[in-house]
């Protein structure tokens, strides 16, 4: 059992950090973007050295006192807002977002976990590098919390996910202890690898507290196209065609339902689709090319093969950064348009990719019998990775499907983990997932997951209640 | 303290899998490649199933007994074999070698651990992909013990280490209990990552059983070139020139040293450098090109732009593949020359890309008040992994230096840590390495380690001995 972070344990902590280190919560420290919990107020702690967030964990370890860390806030599970007391420290790495140094020739980062992915980004730019990860909500979130949820977004197809851009950690681990492991080297067989573990564990078994980043060379051109196709399957087959004609080049694969389009209207956006009429299903493809390709003409020549093979239908390519942005805002605006029209229930799910055709096709009838829905279907087609969310039809709100949300989702969800899905993409656990991961979860993993929380965190004050419960 | 894997214990494992899975270990099942440790017989099951090898594990575990997974036996660092008492069941995956399944239009495959990793690629080729782990073992080494140990090898610049090529795995736990973990989505953050935290501990948290492999496009075209470089730092010029002209598509970038090439003539291979005299230092690189891109023209192009740098002085393209496959064995028989030369200590080490010329500058002086010595050092630079080979001179046996040996190895291994590099870099602990591991460890690191394994291995049966000790 916890105790309470309370005033007379504040006192204690007080006398650990200097003046200015601890104080009451701001509402942003408590807030999450789906507005669906509060964050219990706690005390917030916002160090400015790892020898600092070693101090606090250890007492709050000493006096079994619960410890959520607090990075961007973005997340969409609820992982980084604890609702229900005791009331935890509230540990923020907002004043940890140094930039520790940078080696462009080694094509490697360090910086502190609390630096904004958009400056993350930009420090890369400013040697001439490239940090591909990349998100909507890349202005705010930080890449501590990137880490601990192991973050996807739209660059992963090419450069993989969060955990695959990194080189190294440095955390404090439940005990307090420090985790000194910001290395630099691309090999490093040197026992088991406490990197991986920590990525991706949403802060139950330590705190970020900075990161070696894998850069990575600057394209020399990037060309972006938005294609028609025919069907989710002629999608996959340009997405093989496109992998086989640009082994490696492929940086964004983007699925698109015309659904998305009629949103950005309805909420409002003043963005207009490439194609009118809109076409059922839509390709935001793009393609980063070395020194030596033309970029129009490599666009040209995949568009001419995939029309030849009746994969494309009609299409558009950018032929400015200008263009290209436009046609990247369409997709990346779906997200918000989603919000303003309210979801009844909303899944970041995967799937093998040779399943995906049939879980577009199945899902709609499997929650037929549910209500009238529509559904927004988009996301990272490269990677299976879909955003398959259910909207009530115009002029209904959500509300008034209250009463079957629950099952909405566990249809949809017990539909992709049959297929051999997962109900987790890139989003993670948090607390939304908690019963999803002990329902779905592999018994072996569970009970493996469970020894590793136990032995590396006792007490279980890191980020209770996230993950396994 | 465990018990021995005795006749008594046998017989009652006999009772728990068909007849012909126990038997007496062979030779080769007692050897390792340096041939410093003679496994303890102890007695060998060759399982062909998953629920054989958890019944035989739950068995082991219920009696105290030790496990030592065997799988190709190529291991440098002798964590294939177990030289002291009590004696352990030897776990062969040998007859679990089967492909379980192939989507080339995902760009999976799922293997058993037994296959050999020349078998992993030959599937992967027959459909079409590529299943780029390469190593000088490929012909014998598992893809098992490849993941175990989290191989490296020639291709890791572009396709990274072994457990960046692997989407999911089943292994069988220290209790017996199996991780159903064979997944073949991009994006799964559904809890832990127990797969990383699997790759790379040497059997000593699990037997792995199976395992979910990414492949990629064949690209359309390979091109080979042996570069004369003036010095180790204009080699890492080079290497970013290459990677800035040809981003992504930087497939090998190995350093040899002209010691390599004596070495090859002194060891008898009847192979024969592309120059004469032979520069003191040489880049093996190689690029896989996507269709558009002309081979030849494009090594051309990034040799004309090196040489106008001062990165090369010399080279040769390879314009067959017969010529590149030449090429490719100067570089790959050179492992086999250092073996009948015969090392007095062998390092291998992985650095900071950018502390690579300092530490090739110090290390010959830092030994040499230790006695005569010749230096191969050669490796994967792009990744940082240099083999840092220490010889006698011509004409004198490696024996006359066994009393400097450990010094030698004490003295380069300091060295490199103080420089931030590991000294485990691609072959992973094993046995020979745990000293090293303990003092060059990270304290948290190692902490977190033994939790760790005490927490899913109580009893400490599996491979014991291997990695922490």
């Amino acid at each position: 059992m916890l105790n309470p972070c309370d005033a007379a344990f504040a006192a204690r902590l007080s006398r650990l950090v200097p003046e200015g280190t601890l104080s009451a919560p701001e509402p942003r420290h408590l807030e999450e973007p789906r507005a669906r919990w509060t964050g219990k107020a706690g005390i917030l702690a916002r160090p400015r050295t790892t020898a600092e967030v070693a101090a606090l964990v250890r007492a709050c370890a000493a006096d079994r006192v619960g410890v959520v860390p607090v990075s961007g806030g973005t997340g969409l599970v609820g992982g980084q807002i604890m609702p229900s007391c005791p009331a935890p420290l509230l540990l923020s790495l907002e004043r940890m977002a140094a930039l520790r140094g940078v080696w462009p020739e080694e094509n490697a980062m360090v910086v502190e976990a609390g630096m904004i992915l958009a400056d993350v980004q930009a420090a890369a730019a400013k040697v001439g590098r490239l940090f591909p990860l990349s998100l909507a909500s890349e202005g705010s979130c930080r890449i501590g919390g990137n880490l601990a949820a192991n973050a996807g977004g739209t660059a992963v197809l090419r450069y993989g996910n969060a955990r695959d851009l990194c080189l190294g950690l440095e955390a404090v681990l439940p005990d307090g202890s420090i985790f000194n492991g910001l290395t630099r080297l691309r090999k490093d067989n040197a026992g088991y690898d406490l990197r991986h573990l920590l990525i991706g564990s949403e802060g139950t078994l330590g705190v970020i507290t900075a990161a070696s980043l894998k850069l990575f060379p600057q394209p020399a051109a990037r060309v972006v196209a938005m294609l028609a196709v025919p069907s989710p399957a002629a999608a996959l087959d340009l997405l093989a065609l496109s992998g086989d004609r640009a082994a490696g080049l492929v940086s964004a694969f983007e699925l698109i339902h015309r659904m998305g389009f009629d949103f950005l209207a309805e909420a409002g956006f003043g963005l207009r689709p490439p194609f009118d009429p809109v076409p059922d299903w839509l390709v935001l493809l793009e393609l980063e090319l070395p020194a030596g390709m033309e970029p129009e003409a490599t666009m040209a020549g995949l568009y001419a093969a995939a029309s030849e093979a009746g994969l494309v239908t009609d299409g558009v390519i950018a032929t400015s950064e200008a263009q290209a942005a436009e046609l990247w805002a369409l997709r990346e605006t779906i997200p918000l348009a989603n919000r303003k029209v309210g979801a009844v229930s909303s899944h970041d799910i995967s799937l093998p990719l040779s399943a995906i055709p049939g879980f577009i096709e199945a899902a709609p009838r499997a929650i037929a019998g549910l209500g009238a829905f529509r559904v927004n279907c988009f996301g990272h087609l490269g990677d299976g990775n879909l955003h398959w969310n259910v909207f009530p039809e115009r002029g209904h709100g959500k509300a008034e499907h209250d009463g079957v949300r629950d099952q909405v989702k566990r249809v949809v969800h017990d539909l992709v983990h049959g297929l051999g899905g997962s109900v987790s993409a890139e989003h993670g656990v948090g607390r939304l997932k908690v019963a999803d991961l002990a329902r779905y979860g592999d018994p072996g993993k569970l009970a493996a997951m469970r020894a590793i929380k136990a032995a590396l965190d006792p007490a279980g004050i890191m980020n209770p209640g996230a993950v396994l419960g």
